[in-house]
């Protein structure tokens, strides 16, 4: 079997027809739910690109792999979903995105070239790239903003696009009545963008997919990575004016949020980018366009679906798509991600298996709570492997794939976001390592925790599921704050860097060092009965136990 | 200046006559004690050698680390003291002892030959191996303990000793009526070793430290680490009736601690060296044997330094005297060291600087929490760098030397130990991730947590210095065992990993993205007032704010 792990970057839970949008049709994204099974409580480990990206490869969360941020490298030698794949004969490709940033000094410490197969899959984030591109090509007047070489911008370029950067001349750049529209200013987001449609960039990387897959030995698993629906808010025509202002759905937010809030929340509502989308012409111009981009994914995914089937290949690919996180779009005065409202946390997730053992849960949803970094240890196991607990921290969902309810599932999920490179954190005065927060959620209350000494904010979704009503400073939710405080404190307990010892090696320490001549805590070697020793050349009469006093003492060296 | 970093194994905190020992004179400890400072509360990160030592040596938690028992590799790539001491040009060089395990399998998953001075300094955990010997050449049936080679038992080769292994068969044997008495029987420890003085093992090391002394250009940084105390508890004459019964310090031990114990606390009762400790013969054969060992390294000590001395060399060098762990010896019905009474996790720790900066404190004694992560950031500031504190989670000690008090020192001491490989788990039948424990001490209550659902253990040690009363189930102390586990949360909140980011690249990475091109958040560009944007080539008006409204937004990309 084969893996097809898409996914969309920033594109929200609820912003496809089978998750319930009133005005989006995704017929592809909803083929795939009626195929598997859709995930409807999935959410990310940071709602940052990078961060959470970082925690999808490794199968662990933020502050078990340290980046934390974009740009933030991961460490040299973490170990990576391609690492855990390819050891058990399933390759790992990369199509697209990761906004991977390599440990280059780790990797000199190591000695590590780059130009090296190792030293590639170091800085690609453990994967063999067929195509990477992280889909942001601004340049200005201090340069690129990406030092890395774009296979996007060199196919423009054969197509005959002109300039350096046709990335952003054309594919992220509008026009209206023959006048070019920067598709960074969110009042342009209307113009169609300056290309044909099939150049633009979800095309381009469905014909790589479908390139690639044509070719591909398996197994294999494939990391097709979309840059949109993230902004540039722009897209080509038929799409830009696909949708109107009626087909907008009104921003979930609501006055008391802006009434004495957390002080961290208040430094968000104050971001430009914030500002801008508490401006209804903002959100009239924006949101039409990002239903657009995602509409044209759904088209491009139906595309690939097809194909797929004309080639036989649905019954032996796994289809996974997902998001590395949201877009509040105004909701909660807020715009980007970057916070932990459902909106920016939770993630669509979709998961079709072929095979017959899932046949019993095609087209059901599950609302288990699942995290970003289950998607590595499902693929492990969808690889025949066991997954490596000491490794990756998040489980399998191929129980929930075969309508099993594994009882010991986790009762709660963690987010982390670090905002120390941020305006926040010098708005806020805190420093760099305290300018981190944590969300802690049980399926009912959600807790976030501030470092630098601020309160907690505390919500009740079942009474509250718009998240208006912050009551972490309300006293008569103590015991729950208390209560999610010690969730806390166990993950905070977990133990995540005992990654070069699996259970099973501990296992089979035990018991070794006696029968190779460590005899410590022996008065005179009575407590031997003479049946369980051995003789072998040696000083003196040396007590030597067999395996089962052996397993017993001998590894207290 | 140069560091003389030097570690003892096993070593009781107060088996020195400087910390009150009253029958065991050592006057070489006191020596540098008079010359330096005394930490009085100084504590391991775990109480076991191979945890201890990483902890030492990446001056980095258990927890952070992730080598969390002997033998348990330590992860390819983790930064060490060598890494940060050789990038300021120190060189640091290991005699003796670190029971340090490469990461094999992380090694050649990045290409990294063992035998390359890269893949040596992997496999030496930092250092450049000047003569490493770890101190247990313990054979039997199955094999060698250790696969290593021996620089000591080829030192005894050569000075004539025959074998294949003169470790065993003199150094840590013993020698009555022309009979070979193995040095692992507790029974024997009273006679002497079956060796000349001057070629046992702490004598060894004591002249290759001198050779090394004699030939090492300076800046360095030397870990002599000597294998002693540590058992097997055999001596040579005449160390080994230097001590009778009647110096023997009484068992610090009482009844109600084998009233109902802790459960985990109980299962250590158990052990066999636990139960052979309870025993007085045993005790009566063991401690004089084990003061002889530690006399042997003080007269060792003084050795070197007259040596030091007559070489004009103790000016520029800072001389550091610790351990790894203590040692039970009976007290708490307990052998060995493994759990977290003051005997086992509690350290000497000397250090004297020979700068003028520390002349205010000399012959003084500190009693601030001190941890062993400290030393190497320490060592960091005293080779002229600032602490890396993103990689270094330990804090210098310099300001205490300088005779300063920081006002923000660590309200806390954290130390961790992991039984998995032990009898205790299987005993007690926790799976092997469970078999944790963390103790958490704020210099007056000390709380241990268990993993696996049993209850803390809480001491009080001003009203119960020797700690024999476990507060953990009187609900009376509720309130306490609550806000040590506050403190266990915040620190398990810490941030470990980021270790490819410090605070100042954090700053450096601010306001970076929108000069090159990245101008998200802009509703139609007028937020940017015209004087702050500049033209470049680019389609349309391109607005770029200059570093003020960079440094405000531009990075929240």
């Amino acid at each position: 079997m084969n893996i097809l792990f898409i996914m969309y970057d920033q594109l929200r839970f609820d912003y496809l027809s089978c998750a319930g949008h009133p005005h989006l049709h995704t017929p592809n994204f909803d083929r795939v739910a009626e195929r598997g099974v859709r995930f409807t409580n999935a959410y990310v480990q940071s709602p940052i690109c990078g961060a959470s990206r970082m925690s999808f490869y490794t199968g662990r969360y933020v502050s078990s792999h340290g980046a934390q941020w974009n740009g933030f490298p991961l460490r040299v030698g973490e170990v990576t979903l391609g690492d855990h794949l390819r050891a058990l004969g399933m390759d790992c490709w990369l199509l697209g995105k990761t906004h991977m940033k390599a440990d280059a000094k780790g990797m000199e410490r190591l000695g590590l070239a780059p130009d090296s197969m190792i030293g590639a899959r170091q800085a690609d984030c453990g994967f063999d790239a067929w195509a990477r591109d992280d889909g942001l090509w601004g340049s200005g007047p201090d340069g690129d903003y990406d030092q890395k070489r774009s296979p996007y911008n060199e196919y423009l370029k054969a197509r005959g696009y002109d300039g350096d950067n046709p990335w952003a001349d054309y594919a992220n750049a509008g026009v209206s009545d023959g006048e070019i529209a920067s598709g960074w200013m969110f009042m342009n987001a209307d113009k169609p963008a300056n290309i044909r449609e099939e150049d633009s960039e979800t095309p381009w990387l469905t014909s790589e997919t479908i390139r690639f897959v044509d070719q591909a030995k398996g197994p294999w698993c494939a990391h097709v990575s979309f840059i949109k629906p993230h902004w540039p808010y722009i897209v080509p025509a038929p799409y830009h004016d696909m949708y109107g202002h009626n087909q907008i759905q009104p921003p979930l937010r609501h006055p008391v949020e802006l009434d004495d809030p957390h002080p961290v929340l208040g430094a968000y509502h104050d971001a430009r980018v914030a500002q801008a989308f508490q401006r209804d012409e903002v959100r009239d111009k924006v949101i039409p366009a990002y239903m657009g981009l995602i509409k044209q994914c759904d088209d491009q995914l139906g595309r690939l679906l097809d194909h797929l089937e004309a080639t036989g290949q649905m019954d032996d690919t796994m289809i996974v798509l997902t998001s590395d996180h949201g877009d509040y779009l105004g909701d909660h005065w807020l715009g980007e991600k970057d916070f932990f409202h459902e909106a920016s946390v939770k993630i669509p997730m979709i998961i079709c298996d072929p095979r017959t053992s899932a046949d019993a849960t095609r087209g059901t949803t599950c609302d288990a709570l699942v995290e970003g970094i289950d998607l590595a240890a499902t693929f492990v196991e969808a690889a025949g492997g066991a997954v490596p607990d000491h490794i990756i921290e998040g489980r399998s969902l191929m129980p929930w794939l075969r309508g099993e309810a594994p009882k010991d599932w986790r009762q709660f999920v963690i987010s982390e976001y670090d905002y120390s490179v941020t305006p926040r954190a010098e708005a806020l005065g805190v420093q760099p390592r305290d300018a981190r927060m944590m969300m802690v959620f049980d399926g009912r209350w959600k807790l976030i925790h501030f470092e630098g000494g601020f309160r907690p904010m505390l919500f009740d979704l079942e009474t509250d599921p718009h998240e208006f009503a912050d009551l972490g400073d309300d006293p008569a939710y103590q015991a729950q704050v208390d209560r999610l405080y010690d969730c806390l404190g166990q993950w905070g307990r977990r133990m995540a860097q005992r990654v070069t010892m699996s259970d099973d090696d501990v296992r089979a320490a035990r018991g070794r060092s006696m029968r190779r001549g460590i005899l410590p805590f022996l008065a005179d070697g009575s407590e031997v009965p003479e049946e369980l020793t051995v003789k072998y050349r040696g000083p003196a009469r040396q007590v030597h136990a067999k395996t089962p006093m052996a397993k017993e003492e001998s590894h207290d060296v």
